[in-house]
């Protein structure tokens, strides 16, 4: 029985000492200084990550952008406001970390340009410039010292062709395909529902609250993380 | 004594009965089913005028942007995403409102073309069009049923003289200016600093905390209400 136990314990201590960063959150991508661009997200999903892996003994960094979220136990968070500073925040960790999550939901796009004073409205119509944000978990994954790289898709149309054509392009161990044109999920939800897609093969994990499915990710990811490190 | 603690009672219940709307929060306009723009607003100053108001005797209708607050005890809510949506909740008030507080930081334009599906990042850059959104406090000020109409202005600079300029050009009763670029104060801040203006002068409040600082607001702007219905 305690054999039993033991091993128990150890099932639940799946990423003792694994040195984990987790991204979570929007970013915000300022017009000027009232007003900005950003995602829907909530960051349940990536906060109940990071909670888990915790809990399966990781070594957690969490950088946020901006969330209402209390910062989860044993969780050392850094918190970031653009794709920018995540970026930043992101490769400074690389040193360390073994296990990348990108679970924010970062703005593709910034303005071209951001306004030092607030942008008066003289005008009936107005156009910003947007230029593209580097692309977070992708530079991850390429980096030279690349860790085994997780990434998020959240899609509202064709999920699982984006989300694996992303896999390929971006160069990730997995992606977890998220259907975002679902409102029953996702977003400020508090369930979820994925697929976990990885180069041989995929797996759905149906509805349940984000702190189960979190629970059930890590397992899943603790599994390839181990297989690619074997 | 008792005369005195009633007088103190009726001094505390100075909008007793006086039907009030209140905006408050950020309005989000979406560029897509994922992004949006909006405005820094933790709508913390809106909720604090609600519930001193609410203190104050007023029958309190708050309508809510997208915030992470609870709703003030005795006062109903509207929640609204949009400036569209929140100038119909607002205008759906105005057959018994007497009092309109617009603290809301509406988006001042929204994208010409809301995307059903969210749009593939393809190119290295992208233009977005954008429409001036309708200008609820001014359109409140100016209707045929015109509540006694009080407005914000969060400038980052030359705070009075467009805080003025405001006053005038929408047909406001009163306006509270708000420094913005003062990052001790405003947004997320829990404290905030003001100076409330109308046509004959002007009073600033100084730093001290948004409750505090909604508590002598309202006792204002009762004092201007009763002056202009009498």
């Amino acid at each position: 029985e305690l054999a039993a136990h033991a091993a128990s314990v150890f099932k639940t201590r799946r990423l003792d000492g694994i040195q984990l960063t987790i991204t979570a959150g929007p970013t915000r991508e300022a017009i000027d200084p009232v007003r900005y661009i950003s995602n829907h997200s909530s960051g349940k999903m990536g906060y109940a990550l990071a909670s888990a892996a915790a809990d399966a003994g990781a070594i957690v960094t969490l950088i946020s952008g901006p969330t209402n979220l209390a910062c989860p136990e044993r969780v050392t968070r850094i918190d970031v406001t653009s794709a920018q500073d995540m970026l930043e925040a992101a490769t400074s960790t690389l040193d360390h970390c073994q296990l990348f999550i990108g679970c924010a939901a970062v703005a593709d796009y910034r303005p071209a340009i951001a306004a030092d004073q607030k942008i008066k409205k003289d005008n009936d119509t107005m156009h910003i410039e947007l230029v593209r944000n580097p692309d977070i978990v992708s530079t991850v994954a390429n980096h030279a010292k690349r860790p085994i790289t997780i990434g998020f898709a959240a899609e509202t149309q064709d999920l699982l062709r984006y989300a694996r054509g992303k896999l390929e392009r971006k160069n990730l161990d997995l992606i977890i395909a998220n259907d975002v044109s679902n409102t029953d999920i996702g977003f400020n939800s508090s369930e979820n529902a994925v697929t976990a897609i990885w180069q041989e093969g995929q797996h759905t994990i149906p509805q349940m609250s984000k702190s189960q499915l979190a629970a059930q990710l890590i397992n899943l990811i603790a599994e390839k993380f181990f297989a690619a490190k074997s």
